[in-house]
């Protein structure tokens, strides 16, 4: 990679949108983070206004924990991750946004995740929280699996995880399938006594509402109940698999992220469980190289 | 059952309400049915106030139908049929309808097709459509399996059977599990080239968007497609097992209604396809006994 002569005082602001939160950090490349800011949901397959609404308020913050003037936003590069954008459709309407940032480099946080993670260098990476997803890259290739959304993919995550502790549950209660203390504890859990009074509860419920049980599952499966350990396994099972295709391209470094990351690590196949390796920078780090990498600056490490 | 002084020429309503239209059917002890009307969504769980506005359009079209006088549907007795009326709260609320009828009896959809399905008699009834689920009905007890709603329960229905389609070419198409036929047939069938297309198409479709699916399953499962075998094999055990539940309270017939009833017979176990029979009556007729029997007028069977 070219490097440009590094302007000393350019600021730039990594912002890593998500389905919850959008997270905003400043960085200068002389005098490291100078603040961050957390906003709303950012997930623009949710909802573009909403969206940009969140970065606007998350780099509001920013700006103000690093003692900046509102109008300095203009002098600052912007490097965004936002699920979705893989859609091309989506990317161009983001990048038509009339942005107040100096310059606006925009990829999916699939991307930022995976630069953060391995601190700008290639790798890989598999984010395992609510949704399910797995992507890497190696000399510019990139590589991208699973994350088709809840209820028909994400296999391994917590959404997917919930979804069938209640599927399994619902079946019990009915005296149609084998026993399980998932039964009892999502009863308790909801303060209900029936089937159909679980049911009710979960009807309508997005994915996070689901991700919410994921716990239950590996409770019961230290419990040694059968059918929390087929869950956990068949889901461990389904992200090794993902684990060893993405390796297929060699990346140097695998890294795992989000709420299941480290419940499934011991349920891996030994071989990839011994390969992860924790993330070295969060999302947003990675989404400051990327604008960095974009402007052809050269990256100076955030530490 | 008292059997009250028949009049010879009371007339009955029978409605049968589902998600996607409502069923009325006006019938005379004396004279038969004598008119039919077809309206709108009748599903109280999605909407109580379109509900009713189906349930009055089907009667207006069956009075229409039956060359009878708007007024005229005060002197009629009404027997309903709706989803989701065993929840107390929904049961009083359409109970508590200022309804034009001379009186109105109300069960679940589930209760008018058992009881269609045996013209009047006591039985067991399995639906497999958009969704599933199981009733019985011996000597006044009543047992009630499955309808768990998608995506959680309703196994061997349409929309498992889709979801479950989708989910295995997903996984194919990433090279994450076994190959599959049904991932060439759904991405033909969607018009696209990629995992990621087939995700776009199905985001945030209800269950009917799934069930519409099905077809391509069994049509895998007749090319002896191992995925497609699995899944039709799976759903077909399920249904079989509800039928086992429901045979535990010994009901002298068993029918099986709704799009699936005929394409999984086949992979039922062998001892429950024998035991299948067609359904006598629809629910809508179901509906007319049950008013009938609400109101301990003679059952006159409908020819």
């Amino acid at each position: 990679m070219m490097a440009k002569q590094v302007e000393q005082d350019q600021l730039f602001i990594g912002i890593d949108g998500g389905g919850t939160k959008c997270r905003a950090t400043i960085y200068s490349a002389t005098q490291g983070v100078l603040g961050t800011g957390l906003g709303g949901p950012a997930n623009p397959l949710h909802g573009l206004e909403r969206t940009l609404e969140s970065i606007m308020v998350s780099t509001q913050l920013a700006l103000q924990d690093a003692g900046l003037r509102v109008e300095q936003v203009h002098d600052i590069i912007a490097g965004l991750g936002l699920a979705g954008v893989n859609i091309p459709g989506l990317y161009d309407k983001i990048m038509q946004w009339d942005h107040p940032f100096k310059e606006m480099y925009l990829t999916t946080d699939l991307h930022t995740a995976c630069i953060g993670a391995h601190d700008g260098h290639d790798g890989a990476v598999i984010i395992t929280g609510t949704g399910s997803c797995g992507f890497a890259i190696v000399n510019g290739e990139t590589v991208n699996y699973g994350g088709h959304g809840f209820a028909q993919g994400d296999m391994g995550s917590g959404a997917w995880m919930g979804l069938e502790a209640v599927k399994a549950s619902l079946v019990d209660l009915d005296g149609l399938g084998p026993k399980t203390i998932l039964s009892e504890s999502l009863k308790q859990h909801f303060h209900v006594t029936t089937a159909m009074g679980i049911a009710e509860q979960m009807a309508g419920q997005p994915s996070s509402g689901y991700a919410k049980l994921a716990r239950h599952v590996f409770t019961a499966a230290e419990q040694n109940d059968e059918v929390a350990l087929q869950i956990v396994k068949q889901g461990a099972e389904y992200i090794s698999n993902l684990a060893k295709r993405l390796l297929e391209i060699n990346p140097p470094r695998l890294s795992m992220i989000g709420g299941l990351a480290e419940p499934l690590n011991k349920w891996l196949d030994a071989d990839i469980a011994k390969l992860v390796q924790l993330p070295k920078q969060p999302p947003e780090i990675g989404a400051i190289y990327f604008a960095m990498e974009s402007t052809q600056h050269e990256i100076r490490k955030v530490n």
